[in-house]
């Protein structure tokens, strides 16, 4: 089942001297304000706050290190934030300690156009990436959603509906400066494409959600902005028509830069939503980058891909403002999915299987969800076979969240028996510390015994990934 | 400067204890004698064999497991050894103890076509595999030059030609079965094709060239074959016009498959090796791979950059005959080199630059080897900014070793000085493990931190890639 928190207050003492020396550090920049403590707490699940004893809100990377080594001296937890737009549990304070804020080290450090990479504080967002990029002709593709920071990014080893054809943050992060538990800052890697010199840093700090060190600088791939794009959708009667031309058309080695899908349960919430005439019917979006010939071959390869698996109503545009209408009612899911209820909230889950295996996994799901009151469209990254139920619930009511965690322990058991993964892109936080051990099995001692070396008094926000 | 050795006899009575107990488990398959050792404890560089105490044949990751365990217990040490092609003296027994050959270990386990993946042994070779794939469609496109066993190109984060198009063996292991210090077998994740459960152990592993563990099976991404490729060469008066054109070529999006660059030497070299017409001047080679009307809009527009970039007789073709003619000259290279002085070896430096310093780095590389009587083709990775110089000298005289070892020295510090990495592709072994501190500061004390918490008795594959 999905993880109760196990929380630990900090030393009154170790906490009321580090807040002191901090304090002495930054000044009003350390705020112990019950509100800005508890937004600090919590980031945009069903988890309620668990907030730090205090937040810094730190302007360098000299600060951060400063304010670890005076956490570290007292043996004083230590949790990074940066837009609080995280899922499991990520930011909440297990153990009390310093939330150090990174929203203010938002700087655009160096745009290498040539090399086609940028490097950046953890503040920044992709959003603000993008909009300072864009007179370059590149752009940062990686797009979980929420405008999260690009410290967070890394530090969940986070993606979205563009990973099928540029990857996600473990292939898009080149180097990465980080303070360690000790106060050390290092650098995981030089600024070449390509290295193998020595064990991949790099690898290891993205992903590892604040646990094994603060990240204060990342540097990342850029890509030109492509000449011409193209998007398309198209209905299937079944998920697995839907599935079937997605793999088909990868096989095919077309370099589809995004292709989604929505259940009927989502399409139907979509269409009453935003008063669209859209069918309650599995539904994809794909959209291609190339050249103006290529995205109209790349759309035409698909359409003909799709008409062999069932689907109806294919259209594709390359003019900007239909391509807009198109991804529309995709970006209006969440939306739609909350509306269902209104006053409720959105939980989504998170898992990833092999694609051959996605069908099976949606539709046994969709089976499952035939037993309970709670909505929950699904959509999915479905290049990856990564999916996400969205739980429409009252997160005031206890029983609701126990039906959610009850339908998801089963959904995840499910992705683990057909070689997935308990998570593909949200991370672990404390929400899904316990589906580690399925999942990985004798692995998991290897990344405590990681932990333990690199953060040998485990203040480095605590409880997250593994327990120690 | 290029590391001497640091080697180490094994303890005689641990060595023969742990020699009986291996018999006594695969019989035969363990050998003591003076050529088969010798042969083990050596690449294909220019390093000497320090050979093991005896090589072990092993047919399964259970007999890894048990040699493992029996070497752990007599602390002796434990050298991985697949083809036998790495280049900076990964298999040399530094401190004696016992190599474990897994070229028995050749199969292939589970092709998942719908999925894009497979499954093999350690002792599967690329070309193996490729042949295997042939009907089903796919290819596996990691191309380091040698018929490398893919558990070796894993442990050295081998890439090669295509790596600009789809990445290193970083960007294509998608799961690892790996065999640790204690004999434990873990499995670093599972077959989804993104997830964020955990720690990135699957990327700790690439290239930590057995110091962490004995690779027993991966798990690789695979590709569709494309529908048509074409290929172009062209020619440039200066090295300068030819990584101009690369990084136009890059920021327009071609999604060029390969682009490779030789320099003048290295071209008056084939041209007088394969007898061919061609200038001694700086010389692109690229791949396009895609739909057949791609293949020649990608081969159009590279034209146009090339032409603005005062690139010459750029020819291309979609013909299969006219594209292994056009490879073959980039082929020849190795051989070319060789030619140059006659019973003499190859020794290949390997570093890798962002790609805006790539011609600075050639130019001042040249002017460098003015001073020098060795001759020294250069042929480079150029879309990754990754090249190498050929040494061709006299193994057996060491003045000439030490020639190639101070300019590979102040090679080494120009890429560092340009943000670059002292390996791009062939790794660490003992050759390079000086460099290290130079690349990573402190970054190292974290990797020795990694090589003490997962190897605490150092029996893996131990002196290579960090001390302890």
């Amino acid at each position: 089942m999905a993880s109760m928190a196990q929380i630990k207050a900090s030393n009154p003492v170790a906490r009321d001297a580090a807040i002191g020396e901090i304090r002495a550090l930054i000044g009003e920049r350390l705020s112990t304000a019950g509100a800005v403590r508890e937004q600090h707490g919590k980031g945009e699940a069903y988890h309620h706050s668990i907030p730090p004893d205090a937040v810094a809100f730190a302007e360098s990377t000299e600060e951060v290190a400063a304010i670890v080594k005076i956490c570290a001296r007292h043996r004083l937890a230590v949790v990074p934030f940066g837009t609080g737009t995280s899922l499991e549990g990520h930011t909440a304070a297990l153990h009390g300690g310093i939330c150090i804020d990174l929203s203010r080290m938002n700087r655009i450090l160096a745009v290498n156009a040539e090399d086609l990479d940028v490097r950046v504080q953890p503040g920044v967002t992709r959003k603000q990436l993008n909009d300072h990029l864009r007179d370059t002709g590149l752009f940062f593709p990686i797009d979980p959603g929420a405008d999260a920071s690009l410290g967070g990014m890394t530090a969940t080893r986070a993606s979205g509906t563009n990973a099928v054809r540029y990857g996600t943050m473990r292939e898009n992060v080149l180097s990465l400066e980080v303070v360690l538990a000790d106060g050390r800052v290092i650098r995981t890697a030089r600024r070449a494409r390509k290295s193998s010199a020595g064990y991949d840093l790099t690898r290891l700090f993205v992903g590892s959600e604040g646990t094994l060190g603060v990240i204060t600088e990342v540097t990342l791939r850029l890509y030109g902005i492509p000449e011409a794009s193209s998007v398309a959708m198209c209905s299937f009667a079944t998920v697995k028509g839907a599935v079937d031309t997605t793999i088909a058309t990868i096989q095919a080695g077309v370099p589809v830069a995004r292709i989604e899908l929505a259940d009927g349960v989502q399409m139907g919430a979509i269409a009453r939503y935003s008063k669209l005439d859209l069918a309650a019917v599995p539904t994809l979006w794909l959209e291609f980058h190339g050249t103006e010939a290529s995205v109209a071959e790349q759309a035409g390869m698909v359409q003909a891909i799709a008409a062999d698996n069932g689907g109806e109503n294919f259209q594709w545009t390359t003019d900007a403002a239909e391509r807009k209408r198109i991804w529309q009612a995709r970006h209006d899911a969440a939306y739609a999915a909350k509306a269902l209820r209104p006053g409720c909230q959105v939980w989504a889950t998170d898992v990833c299987v092999p694609i051959s295996r996605l069908a099976d996994c949606i539709v046994e799901t969709q089976k499952d969800l035939e037993s309970t009151h709670l909505p929950a469209p699904i959509v999915g990254h479905v290049g990856d076979g990564n999916f996400h139920l969205s739980f429409v619930l009252d997160p005031t009511k206890p029983e609701e969240i126990a039906e959610a965690n009850r339908i998801n322990d089963r959904l995840v058991a499910r992705a683990l028996a057909m070689e997935g993964t308990c998570t593909g892109e949200h991370g672990v936080g404390y929400g899904k510390i316990d589906y580690l051990d399925d999942e990985h099995g004798d692995a998991v001692s290897v990344m405590r015994t990681l932990k333990k070396a690199i953060d040998p008094d485990n203040i480095m926000n605590p409880g997250k990934i593994v327990r120690v």
